[in-house]
């Protein structure tokens, strides 16, 4: 994986042989972005199968199982992590009459099954979401959803890239996203990358340029969607949602069917997880407030589905109300894997 | 003055013998903060008059005239540099019946006497200002409006340095404020200094807290105050103010009556400064964005008067409809220089 905490200034690439090594890496965000982490927590449990010295098959589920709850503990609020991990425990479970060898064997071929749908997924996002786009808009976007976040191509910025594709004049305005610096660190290395236009900014500035008549949709990616429609996603997305809502702008969440979780009614019962206070007060290591200040880090927010214009998923547009609409694309995905 | 872009990292104060070095001072924030900017523009006036070498009154307020030029020149949004620099030049204009040295007196006079009456402006709207704070109330701000911000105790600052006083139980939810972090660096340190109860927060964490019920009231400086009650301050305001309504939370500016500027109707007319690119793209020297990335870097923004609840001034509290409160206490106010 590459290294996304030294990027844009370093481009490491780092390679793992342990499990355990690669949650170190989910948790410290050298991997960050849902779906990304996702797909490598299922390589991880390839990992994990390969280097269990079981040699009985209820042994080596042992094993699966002891990885998978190590995995699924290293950040609490994107579901696909914790939506790849069981996927992959399930195809071995369901494989109990097998050799241990040849569950091995299955194993990495469902992680990577998911790494190849992944990419395939967020085309077909790329492709519906790329009709919202019209030549000219200003989209606005928020931590990075892009290629770095997925196995290839990106969610949000899949759909900026779409619309580039079909030949769009589009400009990007790019938030930041403090405290991590995901926007200025990934998603405008991202564009630049493509040349794609745009201008980055302070998450602070948005709703400055969308009262202006500068912004003419928002598209953010997410972490989990409750039934309901209500979207957790990087901290900053509420504020965005409701400035968006409030000057007319249209604000939609861009995501796998594997980032809805059916599970959970509504977003007040997603787990925020609350991060080091040191990437607040430290940039790049400067302090950059007074030693010893009191700090909260929570790492995400919940947007309620009354701000959200629409919902894009690998099966279509869904449009409020949501509850019916997201329990339908997640079964139409869900019946190709059947 | 103290160099504000070192703290609270190092304690630096810049002495200066020609006003176009506190000129340079200024556009560079080293000082910052509309009351302070006004404070130290009316001494840079002195410094020029000090240092010119007219013989003749004539010669000396022409020298004035181009020194105040230069000052008001430095920064366009807030109003107060303007306010001083041109309330200075009056008291001189007006004396010109008098010989160069008198006059050069007159002026250091004038600028002390808008020092002092900053300190004594700021006690009474942190004594109106406080009447709003309850016993456990949390009270987010914006930027710094403190005693760095003005001559001491600051404006908004004042208020949660009055209610402090008062023995009220009060906690602050510090946004950082990029680009320039004079929350991080400033309002932190300041309010640790004083053992007020704090909570440093990114700016697009803000509207997390304010939905989950944290904050009961938001308190922000002002750079300019248009006659019909629009606000420019720092930016990020306009989104607190929005995000602030939206969750029922009053929403109060504070400022001096010297930042009412009754010259323009409304906030679409407020020049609004745009800075430097590094300001965004670096902190503290360190690069936090690929080289080369577009920037745009507006310092305010404007927040109509339908988000504000009501502007706390030295002469009291007005709210809407703002037109005529802000006539009256900006009467009420220069009726005593009369």
């Amino acid at each position: 994986m590459i290294d996304q905490t030294l990027l844009p200034h370093e481009h490491v690439t780092l390679a793992f042989d342990d499990y355990r090594e690669v949650a170190r890496a989910i948790k410290e965000m050298r991997v960050r972005g849902a779906p990304a982490i996702g797909a490598t927590a299922a390589f991880a449990m390839a990992l994990a199968a390969q280097h269990s010295p079981a040699r009985t098959t209820e042994h080596l589920l042992a094993d699966l199982r002891e990885a998978a709850e190590v995995l699924i503990a290293t950040r609490p609020t994107a579901v696909n992590l914790a939506w790849a991990v069981r996927r992959v425990l399930r195809r071995a479970e369901a494989a109990r009459d097998l050799a241990p060898d040849a569950i091995r064997a299955l194993v990495l071929a469902e992680a990577q099954r998911i790494a190849d749908e992944d990419v395939a997924i967020n085309k077909r996002m790329g492709a519906h979401g790329a009709r919202l786009i019209r030549d000219g808009d200003t989209i606005l976007t928020h931590c990075n959803a892009g290629a770095l976040a997925t196995v290839d191509y990106g969610t949000t910025l899949g759909v900026i890239r779409a619309a580039h594709e079909a030949g769009k004049r589009i400009h990007v305005l790019v938030d930041e996203t403090r405290p991590f610096l995901q926007g200025a660190r990934l998603t405008a290395w991202e564009l630049m990358q493509e040349g794609i236009p745009m201008t980055l900014i302070t998450d602070n500035m948005a709703g400055h340029f969308m009262s202006r008549g500068r912004v003419n949709i928002v598209l953010v990616g997410a972490d989990r969607v409750a039934a309901n429609g209500d979207v957790a996603n990087k901290i900053g997305t509420y504020s965005l949602a409701v400035l968006a809502k409030e000057n007319g702008i249209p604000f939609y969440p861009v995501v796998p069917t594997s980032t809805i979780d059916l599970e959970i009614a509504a977003g007040d019962d997603i787990p925020i997880e609350e991060r080091d206070p040191r990437e607040v007060t430290h940039i790049r290591g400067v302090p950059i407030a007074p030693s010893g200040v009191h700090v909260a880090n929570p790492a995400f927010d919940v947007t309620p589905h009354r701000y959200v214009t629409g919902i894009i998923t690998e099966e279509g547009i869904v449009y409020p109300p949501f509850g019916l609409g997201l329990r339908q694309v997640k079964e139409k995905a869900e019946s190709y894997g059947a």
